[in-house]
């Protein structure tokens, strides 16, 4: 039977996770002993570096990113990244090793007596399996909850001596059912509400859109693109976005909002209708009161967070799959290209140039 | 303008909540006074009955049961129903009463002092408006969430001073602006999530249903009932479950899974695949040890609650609306009454029988 | 070698803590299975009776009370009573049963996924064992912390297999010195404190005391009646007592405070010293704003809690057992029955008083 | 009428807190505006120096130290700093700035959504004041709780609009009353505990004393240094020491215990009582299984922290004023140098040794 490091590194094989960011000290040192050769150590001397690695590595692997911090003292050091992290949704599990258990109720030195308080409200759970035999499984529950939208990162803490511990055979076939695992979460919106989103756009006198992080974090960039350019709508990125979610140098791009309540309502001024796609409404930061938006304005928020649906101060949501939600409307309207016109001339003018010869990802200017 | 007693009574009209369950002290007395005429207050002199009530009312009504509990004590003796609405997956806001605000650093009398612990882990928000003129708004954010799936309680402590304050008129508009919003979750799988689900059952060897409580919850029971009639697969009903998700007398229903590992996998088996919509993955009771499936069979979840399908020991999931996705399958199979054969008798005849002159809502058998 | 079982139940007989007050149900079993002959168990249907029954039990009996409750529902309901028995500074012991660890981490039916969670933040530690073994030490660190003052409740989270689990030689040794642990926590004052105190009070000119709770909770009524004879101050009740702190019949009570700010400042108008002894400064309930002292005057608090001392809003504070720096202080006092005068013929009218027909509980003479 | 501002500078200054430690934001500019004279900034560039220079300044002061954060990532970079200041029982009073209040609901940037939650477990107590006229006050008990033994960190989360405004005079005169107040927690034991705690070191064939961090914190080395004198005990370094808590070149110093069970137990062969003064018992780190004591012996722990005699895992103990009570018990015992005899020669030769020519810094000669 395999031990439960073995169990451990199987379960981070089976999801493509073999890079380990991390700044270990002793309680670390079981996970790490007979390291395997398809494992790669990223070592940082201190945990906010760690942490930010790693949230790096998730954003440009596109896989979820595994973090191994030193007990208690060493999660702490990391809090700021993990909030951080959370915040730009990023895939990660964060695991911490944790005294033997035969000293943790006398609270013996590095043990992390309420594991899973320290690290709360920065991750979407977290856990200390009740025996070694299910440190596999709990590990695999957590992955699953950290790919879960909105992505973020989730915590385990782990008690040094469970990793030589020795599985029975049904603890063993239990492990490898949780490695095996795959959840799917990309939906899109039931066909009426879909049918009602495009009647507005299509119904606003002067519509408008706002693109935020998670239109590039969910792979929607394509898709909203299309959707500006069938609906020649103007295009705002969302104010103190940190991630591109749509081309700078389109024409039928305006600039970025700004963070504050009355100045980016004048910025929206004359328009009726608001549809914001993958991002807050709004990521105010100076308080400079003022109504939320024109007069007379509605907004519609595109989102893949309930929370962020829920919390927004105005405005209708919808909260699905991005990159679905906005090819499907897109596919509502006609195509400008096909239809001619000024849309579709200013369409063929911007693809022209991103089909030259310096093969960047990004169109140029008209 | 408006104080904030009345911007309160507007979040919850918009919200249709006009019915409220309580069993209220003297810090609920504010919210209490002028109570208006297009409102019920129904007295309960236990809060576990208070909350089972407001549970059976969401459950009975379709809408979210508001709650008004006594500051921390009429919390605490309602923690127990405020779980099982959990589980029950029941939309609703639990409000409690606080003392007056300038009274709360010194922890007064009727202090509720870490009121947003105290509801703790029965709740998926905890909240405590930071002025008076956030509480309308503060409550329109916790129908959202509550009303987000899966559905659940939420939590909102009220300081018993702030229903008198008047509002400014921006928070006036503020709170209006949050009692009409209107967030919407229903979304489907992916087409390519539909098509390999659709792929893998009409693959099988063997496939068998199984449908528990999220089925009935989420107005799925047509659906699945149809997706049952187009692929003539068996249907089980989950262990322990608390709504009827099947027509118990239909001839493709076999009773009901035994609530352990290894006697469940026995009634399972001879099957390859096992399709669960709308329960978990299973709620075990007596430990009895053994395989989580027969040997060599797969299983899918169907699910609206992705901490549910994360901590599932076993098989894939898929989180998207039950009904939409359980009618998107079923149409990807032929229907039976159309193209005859042995599945569209046994349809027919179970039709028939439910035409019959007694009036029930389920169908009799064959 | 022992089970866990029978070094759980020596660790309660090493406290004197054999009679049990649950409401179980089935991961409460394995507790009870073999219940020895020397231990009784008092059954309630309620949770909030069961807790309220073990309050009084403790404060009736001396010790500290033990609760047996059904795993997340069943604390849950007792929610409401243990804040109760928080409020009152009740030693005791929350124990509740808890799924095989088994299936835990896929939160099977009865699994009480945030066990160290509920129970906040009604108890002063809440604790899950990291093992078996570890159940034992568990519940002898937890009667320690319940038995500091101020005590209070706390609560041990059991997982239903752990009971029958063997004991190696070095657990069973471990189980022994854990349960054999005695901790003192009776403190007087450092002696500059108590000279100071007793200068304050013999130097203002017109002292006032005022007794709470924890004057009898701590056994330092006659520690109190002495100090009240010798300086022969007034005495008053704080308001909103629990206990009766002083005797009602004493010719110098003069009766109860009233909860509120203005009020009760006006009771004690024209003291320049007012002395609390066991009770917050102050319970009040409504808010009538007001002075929190009379104008010029001095407010010093004896209590054993330290958390009240910092939460009061106004005056000074001394953290020490309450009998032992009352009759420290009144030790610094003469002795009115040897040094005869006024407040000797009053104490001996009171001795006559008490003793008088109409059978009224108070002291004894001196 | 002052402002808030104004109030929480008196509160600070009323403690001596004028040293302000702080890696400022945004949200911390208002705390910062018009910063009076007689105050200081030491800034520091990550959180985790800020607080470790706050950490050694009270060490080195005698004085609370105060905290200047930034919000939630701020805070979140100084958890492990944070946790170490609970573990060094440095008083410490950390603040963060909030969003305007305004801006809380919706979440908007700089939010710190559940500032009460984040700093768990590493402060004794976490706090967002209901009002801004609560801050001074809320302030004043943070210092009161921070200074209570055991000292530790506390948190409180200022949200930045609240210092500008303006205080009634009701509200200004709470403020003042609060800054006033002094606790007092300096408590010695009883004297039956002394009397049986001195019968017990007397009545034992050998026993040994073992000190700890706290000896030193609590201004106890005078105390112990006479309790090791009069009773001529052998002294022993608790493992793993941050503070040396006893003279090295004493002639009755032993060494350093070894931080593991069984290795510990064979330094401390032969003795049949162990008397533990202001450490755990015992802070070990590597798992070296044994007996946690020689056969036959007992021990007894002397602290000022309720939480650690209540996790230690053998022996009894006693929670009281270290100095105080070391200090009483020295009295206890016959003064060797008034007595003439062995334990006096040994004295003396540990005088004549202290004042030879390497300068070591230990005790002057009694």
């Amino acid at each position: 039977m395999r031990t439960v490091r073995e169990a451990v590194l199987d379960v981070l094989r089976a999801r493509g996770m073999t890079t380990v960011f991390g700044n270990p000290g002793s309680t670390e040192l079981p996970m790490l002993k007979q390291f395997p050769e398809d494992f790669r150590y990223v070592l940082g001397l201190q945990e906010a570096v760690v942490v930010g690695m790693a949230d790096g590595f998730a954003l440009a692997s596109g896989t979820t990113a595994l973090v191994n911090l030193h007990t208690g003292p060493g999660t702490g050091n990391a809090m700021g990244a993990i909030l951080n992290a959370r915040a730009n949704r990023t895939p990660m599990v964060v695991t911490a090793g944790q005294q033997v258990r035969a000293m943790l109720t006398m609270e013996a030195l590095l043990s992390n007596p309420q594991s899973t308080l320290l690290p709360q409200p920065a991750v979407k759970w977290a856990y200390e399996p009740p025996r070694p035999a299910d440190v596999a499984p709990a590990l695999a529950r957590a992955v699953q909850l950290a790919e879960t939208p909105p992505h973020g990162p989730v915590f385990v803490s782990l008690p040094m001596d469970d990793f030589d511990a020795e599985l029975t055979e049904a603890e063993d076939r239990g492990a490898r059912t949780a490695a095996a695992r795959r959840v799917t979460h990309v939906t899109g919106p039931a066909p009426d509400t879909l049918r009602e989103l495009a009647d507005r756009i299509a119904g606003a006198r002067s519509a408008v859109l706002v693109v935020g992080d998670d239109v590039d974090a969910s792979g929607a960039w394509g898709a909203v693109v299309a959707l500006a350019e069938r609906t020649g709508l103007p295009v705002w990125a969302a104010p103190v976005s940190a991630r591109v979610a749509f081309p700078r140098t389109h024409p039928q791009f305006r600039g970025e909002l700004v963070p504050a309540i009355g100045p980016l309502t004048q910025q929206l001024a004359g328009h009726d209708l608001v549809v914001v796609i993958g991002a807050p409404v709004f990521r105010y930061y100076p308080y400079i009161p003022g109504s939320y938006l024109p007069d007379g304005a509605d907004l519609i928020l595109l989102t893949r967070d309930a929370e962020e649906a829920a919390r927004a101060p105005v405005g209708d949501a919808v909260v699905a799959d991005l990159a679905l939600t906005a090819r499907a409307l897109a596919d509502r309207f006609p195509d400008p290209l096909a239809a001619g016109g000024p849309a579709a001339a200013r369409s063929e003018e911007r693809v022209r140039v991103t089909e030259g010869p310096e093969g960047v990802l990004t169109p140029s200017p008209p």
